[in-house]
């Protein structure tokens, strides 16, 4: 789709996405590698109780889904930005993510043939509690 | 360190980090499949004539060198977002980032024991080109 084709208002409801244990652990020591990530006897006694996903994570594997569902695909130029995420309620092992995408706001580009969308993503587990919220801007071509 | 041993305007200086195009792909196939990241062929005919990495692995690929650091470690409560971030020129195969991390702001929690401390982070490539800026929070043990 190109930014012609989108509407503000107009939402999107992703895959839902089940976060595992070795999941968890293989992205934190990667990219991530704090204690309460990868080290599950150092967690027992945190605040979680366990390891938990490391934020980053969450927001990779949820934007993995929001690309698969291929709302803009060839048409993205770039992506600009974050508006603003926050982090809600932890993610625990073999948690289920639902995420949901709503076109909050377009922006015409003055240069032709391009535009601005902003993407609002809310995402919620399996107890339909508020995990993570965030906002994205991508330039993404036009159709003239 | 914990909570209390920040001062506002401290400034942290991270490790290098060179990005292949073996990792743009590889991280790219997982979590932003877009083919400017991941379809060479298609990236050529593109705004940057190439396939440039997924903003979300430079974030991740950052995030790791300021964990690597151990400016907070054990210390960490939990991550709770980001405030802005910016994209502001791509990052093309074997592109090298340093990122310098400043603490632009303590909150005291009225719970004891805690605090959030605001990091902002500006990385730049080998040509000095400003590349990412983002600010996160963070909720982090004090030492009383």
């Amino acid at each position: 789709m190109y930014y012609d084709d989108f509407t503000v208002g107009q939402k999107f409801f992703l895959e839902p996405v089940t976060i595992s244990e070795a999941e968890i652990l293989e992205f934190a020591k990667k990219y991530d590698p704090l204690p309460i990530h990868i080290d599950p006897e150092f967690a027992k006694n945190s605040l979680f109780g366990g390891i938990i996903a490391s934020g980053f994570h969450t927001l990779c594997a949820i934007h993995a889904k929001m690309i698969k569902l291929r709302i803009v695909y060839e048409e993205v130029i770039g992506g600009l930005g974050i508006d603003y995420l926050q982090w809600s309620n932890p993610v625990h092992p073999n948690d289920t993510l639902r995420g949901e995408v709503e076109i909050t706001e377009k922006i015409p580009s003055s240069k032709g043939g391009q535009g601005i969308l902003a993407y609002r993503v809310v995402v919620r587990n399996q107890d339909d509690q508020l995990v993570m919220t965030y906002q994205v801007k991508s330039l993404v071509k036009s159709r003239n």
